[in-house]
């Protein structure tokens, strides 16, 4: 969920229609601390072309970073496009992290799909979630899940002729016992959320009187499983947050704070270079957080969390707030589809090159849910766009066909295949501090890292609207600190 | 709770601690929108006077307006101070009904409460409830009420020498069946969050496909029960956001919207001049906002709301949304006490001239608990401030005394009873058109006065922080919109 490409895909439409505005934001995002937000001026307005056939029908499940990008980039003139999804915002997921501490304001990351949509035409969108697809009638089947007083007759279908399936994934437990009752997830903006009140929670619990000191210890021992880069930041971020804000509001209890990583491999990031991996070790140590590597949770109650390690065997920590980040798994809606096209005991859906499914007709599938890889935001996002353009000039391509030589026919594929461009990723690590792993094997650690984390998270948002609230948002913090009430 | 003095307390503090930030707030400020505020540099700091006998101890209950500004005007070096509230931060509830759309931040009107007592000194915070007043021991009982899974010994007690109940009231259903159920308050931050999401959904939910007409304009009709100025600014603030930001995102439903105001008495805003009720009566329907007076709602389902009127009898409408706002009722622990000291059957504790319960030694009620009138919110500010200023001279005061004579014994009161001063207060009206009634039956309304709106509630902000927060949503929206994400 951490990582972020180095590249600036044209996403500033704002920037044509609202000159005044973009220059006021200009100045907002000047004083927000010379931060750079840049905006990449190339116009790929699509020409709406009179068609007098009746359009295909496009419907799009999924409002995150693959179902978005395809959407922005999409030449909706061209088919009836509708779009399914059970969130009607898109989030700007790397940033959740900041949240959970109040850095960055919920509403800061968001914005609505149907402001997006909305500078695109004529495009549908439902707030529902799919629950079956059904390939040989070519109709998904989806259910409205609004909550207050409202019910009734909730379920509808739609019929496409082409069918986006960027649903993304779920979070895996890996079915270990009481990770559900009792752990965080950092997935959702609403799990962010709730990360922070359960934070000030422990904090407000363990000033209480009548506690013994043992006690106390328990409930400010903060625990998170898995050291990838979700859980390394969440660790650092919260670092910060008690020694830079809450140290000063708790007093009494501040000394009693323990921050723990539980990995089940030999070292924390390891996707990443070993330089960075060592270099975010060293820098937990000094900071006092502990990194517990070789260690896998086999079970979360209430107030214990039991690990296994190979040598050791098992043990039983207290803790009083853990957040569980280990990995992704399929949705259930996924699973049944695979089911059907014969693709079961496999863990994400399998595409071909051009990120069709191949077993039927017109369904494509893009991100998390077709895709078991970490850098997931990248390769979604990336996804999408290529998907959008072969959409774009799909009759074109019909008639010039612009992929390779096909191997079992004659001809030639429409489409050049999609192929992943890797621009680098980040590791932010408290402190003002980050860890940057760059293309050909370059490595960026330190404060000026940090500086470039927060000019490509500002340019990287998907509207000037968001890009200006996160600037304000960290300037807000650099002047004011991170606020410490639980709402 | 939209009524707010034109009087500037002292409050800023911060402004002495942090010269630097103060003025990039000032800078801040200026840009937004030309806005004024307004600092007071007062310094009213107290010199902490060294005793030697044992510090009398004070039990603050609660942290809304009066207890906060109590805890903000008393000089903590001459008691010790403890302070219990279920809230670990003050709200600035004038401004939640610009929460519920988007206009301001909840994190930009909520201040913790821990960072208001750090400034001065020594004062406990404790986040429980207390549930029961024991006055005859000089106790209070409390339990701690912290959500996740953190369980075990949540109920302490609590000794006292002077106690301070200032935990407001509670919201008033008069027993309507299916109220709680069924309606949304607007008392608290997470109140207006819920409604926030509650009117996002009802737009999704109106907009999905396979609803009939009929079904639509249901599920958007808006129903404010109460036309006090809580309900009344409601009202005001979503006309105004489905106008200016809905209508564009759902233009297919945007013509089904119906706000409707249903209030028992003859008019609106009663507790105003009627130069005020008719401009706000005539501003609405202008708006389209029904406002439909003489009506008592009996009774609330999932669907339906039914009323009754003297002449028509009952009758039932349909809605998507409903906001109860009518009045408010006494807390459970309150009338728990009232029975104990022999006030039961009251609808507030009954205090002398000098906030304090005549019936036990020690004892004094701020706020709500203690009144029943309309304007509460000055008044407990106003209260809170007096009974501080009050404790800081107690000693002196005992030696000289400075209230009239006593009429059944000899000598004097030691204080000057308490008195309320009438500054003024707003009804915003929407359209950036605001009536305020001013001392002295003057009387200004519309744009200029939601200027003078701004103005005040910028100044009247509880610190520095909250202030440039508050200023900065104004100008977020002003550029941006509000925001329509279901988060």
């Amino acid at each position: 969920m951490r990582f972020s490409a180095f590249f600036f895909d044209g996403a500033c439409r704002a920037f044509h229609h609202r000159p005044t505005f973009s220059k006021l934001v200009v100045i907002l995002a000047a004083s927000g601390g010379g931060l750079v937000a840049y905006a990449d001026s190339k116009s790929d307005h699509a020409i709406a072309s009179s068609q007098v056939a009746p359009k295909k029908k496009v419907v799009v499940l999924g409002t995150g970073w693959a179902g978005t990008t395809f959407l922005k980039n999409l030449d909706s003139s061209l088919y009836d496009v509708q779009v399914v999804s059970p969130r009607n915002y898109f989030a700007f997921t790397p940033l959740l992290p900041s949240i959970t501490c109040g850095t960055v304001e919920p509403c800061s990351i968001v914005e609505p799909i149907r402001k997006i949509i909305k500078k695109k035409g004529e495009i549908k969108f439902w707030e529902a979630e799919c629950f079956k697809i059904d390939p040989t009638s070519k109709e998904v089947h989806c259910r409205a899940d609004i909550g207050t007083n409202l019910d009734g007759n909730d379920e509808f279908l739609l019929n496409y002729d082409y069918l986006v399936i960027a649903i993304g994934a779920r979070v895996n437990t890996f079915n270990t016992p009481g990770v559900v009752e009792h752990c965080h997830f950092l997935k959702e903006v609403e799990d962010a959320q709730k990360i922070r009140r359960s934070v000030m929670d422990c904090f407000e619990r363990a000033s209480l009187p009548n506690l013994d000191e043992e006690e106390r210890k328990r409930i400010l021992h903060f625990v998170i499983v898995g050291g990838g880069p979700t859980g390394v930041e969440f660790a650092a971020e919260l670092h910060d947050f008690v020694t830079e804000d809450l140290s000063k509001l708790y007093p009494m209890v501040r000394d009693l704070v323990k921050i723990s990583v539980i990995q089940s491999g030999e070292h924390i990031l390891t996707m990443f270079d070993k330089r960075v991996t060592e270099f975010a070790e060293e820098k937990f140590q000094r900071d006092g957080i502990e990194v517990k590597t070789g260690f896998k949770v086999v079970e979360v109650s209430d107030k214990n969390i039991t690990m296994a390690n190979k040598s050791t065997g098992k043990m039983s920590v207290p803790y009083g707030m853990a957040v569980w980040s280990t990995g992704i798994g399929t949705r259930p809606v996924i699973m049944d589809f695979m089911k059907q096209i014969g693709q079961a005991n496999r863990r994400a859906l399998a595409t071909n090159e051009w990120l069709r499914i191949h077993e039927c007709d017109g369904v494509y599938a893009l991100g998390d849910c077709a895709t078991i890889s970490q850098r997931k935001i990248m390769v979604a996002a990336q996804q999408g766009n290529y998907l959008a353009k072969c959409f774009n000039k799909m009759k074109d391509c019909e008639e010039h066909p612009e992929g390779p030589l096909r191997i079992t026919e004659s001809g030639r594929h429409r489409f050049r295949p999609f192929r992943y461009k890797h621009f680098g990723q980040f590791a932010p690590l408290g402190g003002e501090q980050t860890a940057a792993q760059l293309p050909g094997d370059w490595i960026s650690i330190g404060h000026s890292t940090q500086w470039l984390w927060y000019s490509v998270y500002a340019s990287k948002q998907v509207s000037w609207r968001t890009r200006a609230l996160v600037i304000s948002d960290w300037t807000r913090r650099f002047i004011f600190g991170r606020d410490s009430s639980r709402i």
